[in-house]
């Protein structure tokens, strides 16, 4: 299959339309799209455009509601929980970080857990909105359970992301926005286009024996945590990933572990739920209730420089710095345009013809 | 070699005695024998009695100070920001988690940095601190570099831990402390006692290609962050250790990367530092700044027994909760002693006859 690559421009209007179509308030529809659009800029192709429908067919099994009340239902000098009232991710997360970044203000730090919430895009559009603020931001969130624990057969997890975003001075923000998950499962979604074997380390089927076949979560098999084998720390990578789980969910009341609904609209939440939809977490932390921001900002800038130039290992150009690769991604994008997978562009187009929209 | 098993109160009265001998307080000393045997207790030796004769050495090279004036030199309501004076890690991180647990209370969490400090024992028992107050905890440090970002050759991060720990009802807390490299340095050093091979993806040759030698690091070699290879997510250990160094260094002002002064006294620091001493992270959330301790906790039981409910894979017992282990750990070696390894034994029967104590 090859790409079809599309303006920014063209797209964005075309996100707003639908996101109107469903329902939103115009200012909630602008901030949905930003969200997701910064996935496709930021070369995280999985979680922009090509899950627009998705979020339409939650839409329409009313699994989504378009004109949320989000409001705040606890709090603390330093802290909220958030309830997001089935609202988009896209639009609950920015809001709740907007309370963290206005709880750190005065407080020195800000932490809030959102629950009733559904997919929020790429955790790394939340945390660095901390940035303009001179101020270290982190977003996770918890997921469709996908991903067997060290030793389980059963998918308990999500892939369950961290994203940490801090400001440095002259360089660039050091942002690491990670699946904890040894492979996102985008990557999988890349595999299973090109007709592609995984590497072993990935996945495991059904009976917890290794795989390579992209296609195994069909059957029953399972993502596994970053460290792929309990030898190479997989037992860390599920304690990282249950640490994700507990902060956005049992914190704030959502579904967690294998109660967390699925973003598919043909699967049914479980019967049982735990909590209220799915959850997440952010943080915010004013640099400067550490130490003056002038001086952290110039110590970021040595580190990252020191890193950048460590001396590698044959046939490696330079040690990559977290955030770099989105960072190129989205220069050349937002100029050229995003390469879209011509599934992905079909999808579009039916959603066209759903809304008469042009396309 | 074999081990040697002496009673938990043999090996306390001694530590307690090596640490009067080189001038702490006697109320500083008693925190420190804790700190440093709950390592051993729990099963991680490598940071308990087998480090004593080491802390010694580093006093002895005056760059501990027994006798520090541990102070808070910039805080906000949420935060704050710990001189260690060149204490003992061990007395200067719970004093600094005392300091988090305070905050909290009034604020609904706090985060302390700490500059200036040396190496803190095991994370886990900082961050449980924390659990008996209904808050969870998070500890981290950075270290001596050990460790190989991924494509470089060049040792520029520490084993940097990370541990949270998170208060449950009728179930033991979720205590998760691990190293973010694929294997604890301790890991190496107990294949380097048995003569034994490391699995392939734990350490790299000084030219960054694979080994499976313990004694790697003696010859340039460095650790792995926990991932192994790119290709398995190594990229992704590498942004947790990096976190962990940034959020411990350059928000406290220590040392970071590279420049972390080693544990071992027989290396000098670096000639050009950029801060004080190692630095530590740690954090205290209150439950009930998000939402009831109660509901929360009875979340957490439901939470560990599914998990520890799952189905497993064929020949394995049962799914492991962080913490599951170490608390087994502690309650056979309170009761049965401690095994040391003859190593361990001999190193602190040469502290007995410098210091002229009785072991």
């Amino acid at each position: 299959m090859n790409d079809i690559t599309l303006p920014y421009p063209q797209l964005k209007k075309f996100a707003m339309e639908v996101f109107l179509k469903i329902g939103c308030p115009e200012g909630e529809a602008a901030k949905a799209v930003d969200v997701l659009l910064s996935a496709d800029l930021r070369g995280i192709d999985s979680h922009g455009l090509a899950r627009l429908s998705g979020y339409v067919r939650l839409w329409e099994a009313k699994r989504i509601n378009s004109t949320p009340h989000i409001r705040i239902v606890h709090e603390s000098p330093s802290t909220s929980v958030v309830d997001g009232d089935a609202g988009l991710g896209l639009v609950v997360a920015p809001r709740a970080m907007e309370i963290a970044i206005a709880k750190a203000k005065t407080c020195g730090t800000g932490w809030v857990a959102v629950k009733n919430s559904n997919h929020f895009g790429i955790a790394g559009y939340h945390a660095m909105m901390a940035l303009p603020h001179d101020m270290i931001g982190m977003a996770m969130t918890n997921a469709s359970p996908l991903v067997a624990p060290t030793f389980s057969v059963e998918r308990l997890l999500g892939t369950n992301p961290i994203c940490v975003a801090i400001p440095a001075n002259e360089q660039p923000p050091f942002v690491a926005d990670f699946a904890t998950t040894t492979a996102a499962n985008g990557k999988l979604e890349i595999l299973q286009r090109k007709n592609k074997d995984a590497p072993e380390g990935w996945i495991q089927k059904k009976d917890g024996s290794v795989s390579t076949n992209p296609h195994e979560l069909k059957d029953g098999g399972a993502l596994i945590p970053l460290g792929s084998d309990r030898e190479h720390g997989s037992h860390k990578g599920f304690c990282l990933g249950a640490w994700v789980d507990i902060f956005s969910a049992v914190l704030s009341g959502a579904n967690y572990g294998p109660w967390v609904p699925p973003f598919v609209s043909f699967l049914a939440p479980p019967a049982d739920p735990v909590g209220e939809g799915i959850g997440h977490f952010f943080g915010a932390m004013r640099i400067d209730a550490f130490r003056p921001a002038s001086e952290f900002k110039f110590h970021m800038d040595n580190w990252i420089t020191r890193f950048r130039a460590a001396k590698t290992i044959d046939g490696q150009e330079k040690l990559i710095i977290p955030g770099d690769p989105e960072r190129e991604f989205e220069i050349i994008r937002k100029k050229d345009g995003i390469p879209l997978n011509e599934k992905v562009v079909e999808d579009l187009k039916s959603l066209a013809l759903k809304f008469e929209l042009k396309f």
